[in-house]
């Protein structure tokens, strides 16, 4: 197969189309300015972020039985509020602090790119977010994905094989029809040692401005990007 | 909960959303015509849909493992097309007749209905038809679909619990949060056994103009309409 023989493209959604950083700071800087309550909301969303690899990897490892990433995230709220020496919140405020993870905006470029992929490709995201996570996302930014898939559907969070192969068996697709695209290089490692086509989209700074990792491309990926918009001309849309 | 408490509606596809019978009747009358075979299309049409229960009875009993709806309808295509007398069709015309069920229309208020109920209600497909079917048909026809959830993301046909319970599951909702759209009196006896909200919309020319069965509710509904837009109406969108 050629990479004209890419039918579907299934995306990486956190940091490679939303801006999850900025997101999570001005969500827990407007969830608490109310209450006096000043932090560096910027290292607040680095704390919680950094706890999301250990979680997955406790169900990956088979330690714990497979639990929803809002679930995840639920705990791993209350672990950064104690590192951050906050305290006091309901339970109601911490579940809307939670579905912060829900209202993420995507970069600039997304929108535009994926209406002018749509016209060829069929597009879904294949992320570690849940589906009512993934179905916020689209709803509020207009995402126009075909279907909802990855890591929630095949019960296996990335980079477990079944995530990437569960996904495009529902799209009853050959991997090699599928192109995985990411703006992190283990996730591109991961689909094409399956055979799904690869697509990197450089994000810079979704670790911030001292983002130390995944700043160029370290395979030999079939398309590389500096935004969607880029990518529809590449992938010739 | 009551109604005010819906999130989501979810919906049956074949017959509720597509008229299948016409556009079966339509597909094969364009694939046989350069043949110069000449049937009842409609018949044949209907032949074809009398083998979906049986073979997906084969799967709900056990009596064979999951197997997509596509790979049925090949399967009963092959039978069909004996009953018709028609051979000679090569592997590839097989495949390509068989995903008529790709292309099938909505009925004219479907896109104007879903258009208006997406502004309250996340929307999602309900059905036996597979993911690729879901959205074949989706950006044919431009059906709004915030995912697509169904049989076979469960791995069980309507109207085994599952394929409900899942359904409810991914969207994260309980089944009382979650309304069953239907034309067929049996998927909303199933769906609010379990406790899903009911609407039945009336497709009473499903089966052609001699249609018997589904004719009218046949149980106490959550709302009764006559297209999507009067449930657009009635649900307050």
């Amino acid at each position: 197969m050629t990479i004209g023989d890419v039918k579907a493209l299934c995306f990486d959604v956190f940091g490679t189309v939303v801006d999850w950083r900025t997101s999570i700071a001005r969500e827990a800087a407007a969830a608490f300015a109310g209450r006096g309550i000043e932090r560096d909301w910027y290292a607040f969303a680095d704390a919680w972020r950094a706890r999301y690899q250990p979680a997955m990897e406790a169900v990956r490892s088979g330690r714990r039985p497979w639990t929803r990433l809002d679930a995840l995230h639920r705990e791993n709220l209350l672990e950064v509020l104690r590192e951050f020496a906050i305290e006091g919140l309901s339970a109601a405020a911490l579940d809307d602090l939670n579905r912060a993870w829900h209202r993420l905006d995507p970069w600039p470029d997304v929108v535009p790119g994926l209406t002018r992929l749509k016209r060829r490709f069929v597009l879904a995201p294949l992320s570690n977010g849940d589906v009512a996570i993934m179905i916020a996302l689209a709803r509020r930014a207009g995402l126009p994905w075909d279907a909802i898939l990855g890591a929630e559907v095949a019960r296996a969070y990335k980079p477990q094989p079944e995530a990437y192969l569960r996904s495009a068996a529902l799209l009853d697709l050959a991997p090699a029809a599928c192109m995985m695209v990411a703006a992190h290089n283990g996730d591109l490692a991961a689909a094409g040692a399956l055979g799904f086509r690869t697509a990197y989209v450089n994000r810079p700074t979704e670790h911030g401005p001292s983002q130390s990792t995944d700043l160029r491309p370290e395979g030999d990926y079939d398309a590389v990007a500096a935004s969607f918009t880029e990518l529809a001309d590449k992938l010739g849309c």
